[in-house]
């Protein structure tokens, strides 16, 4: 085997890992934490059969791949919740070394390349990048609801940590946030699973 | 939230149950087994990083769309494991039951292409499906590898079977049936895991 295909099978391997990664938010009908690969595969779906509804025109390829590929990192660093104050201050560092570990299994140009797709995702100013951060708030915004906001009840969560999120989502499309997150979010006010 | 809109959300929100659908094949590390969800996003970014090897000429968003879609029918069929006799000659049934109730959940546009899409990867012909199986093949091919080939010894695989699956992974990439494929099934019968 050529050492190109041998790094590229490695990485393919490495990245296996993810499916390990657990996330604070739970499967739909009261299920299991979900992990990071599923996570990943939902939004990559939900992106393309949602992209109609991005505030600007985006390459739907990139986003997909953005999506699928943004949380690899999280093999070393681990998943940090939406609303972990202290982990949030050293996500970063962990996050970069990570990144720098795993995507050099990979050829130098593949490395490269998937290293930018990374860090423009994280930027959060391109078009691609707002809207597959859109698809990262909304899709465990719809499971949490479909049980119960069971997620914001147990973390306590408050409708400033939502809505500080959130509001983003706007960002990449302002349809989703008025019709689907804003809804979904005030009705979990009203029921007392989101605090005031 | 106008009718599009809200059947594009119920078919996000009905696909999560794929999450729940458990294959023969299990994790790297000897690992639990892997599920539907986690086996599409593998399979994409593998799709996307070795698209180079593919025989012909591909639309990588189209087989990497294709990846992510191709087993939303085993949330009502479930998984049908490759060299399961009897549940191979009932899948086809199965399987359009469940294509017909859950891309009915979209709006007609997007049912249409979805269905459209796993036909294509069914019927196993153009460059796109061809590609797309072999990444179907090799994905948990590098999985059980890893493990010392236990889902191979636990079913008591024999070599025929193996390599009448995987023997159509050359359609779409000789060169990771060539360098990969052959090479790991050789390997794994040289080991005493693969029945000759």
């Amino acid at each position: 085997m050529d050492d190109r295909l041998k790094k590229q099978m490695e990485f393919a391997l490495e990245i296996d890992k993810e499916k390990n990664i657990f996330r604070q938010t739970h499967l739909s009908g009261h299920g299991r934490n979900e992990n990071d690969a599923e996570h990943a595969w939902h939004m990559a779906i939900m992106a393309y059969l949602l992209r109609e509804y991005s505030n600007e025109d985006i390459d739907i390829s990139k986003v997909m791949l953005m999506c699928l590929i943004h949380d690899i990192v999280e093999i070393d660093a681990g998943d940090t919740y939406a609303y972990d104050t202290e982990g949030l201050k050293t996500q970063k560092a962990r996050e970069d070394a990570a990144k720098e570990r795993i995507f050099s299994l990979l050829p130098e140009d593949q490395k490269a390349e998937l290293i930018a797709l990374f860090d423009e995702f994280e930027a959060y100013e391109t078009p691609e990048a707002k809207f597959a951060h859109a698809m990262d708030n909304v899709q465990p915004l719809i499971l949490n609801n479909s049980n119960g906001g069971k997620d914001w009840k147990q973390h306590e969560t408050t409708s400033a940590q939502v809505y500080g999120r959130q509001s983003k989502t706007a960002l990449g499309s302002k349809k989703l946030f008025d019709e689907i997150v804003d809804v979904i979010i005030k009705d979990n006010i009203a029921k007392g699973n989101i605090k005031e």
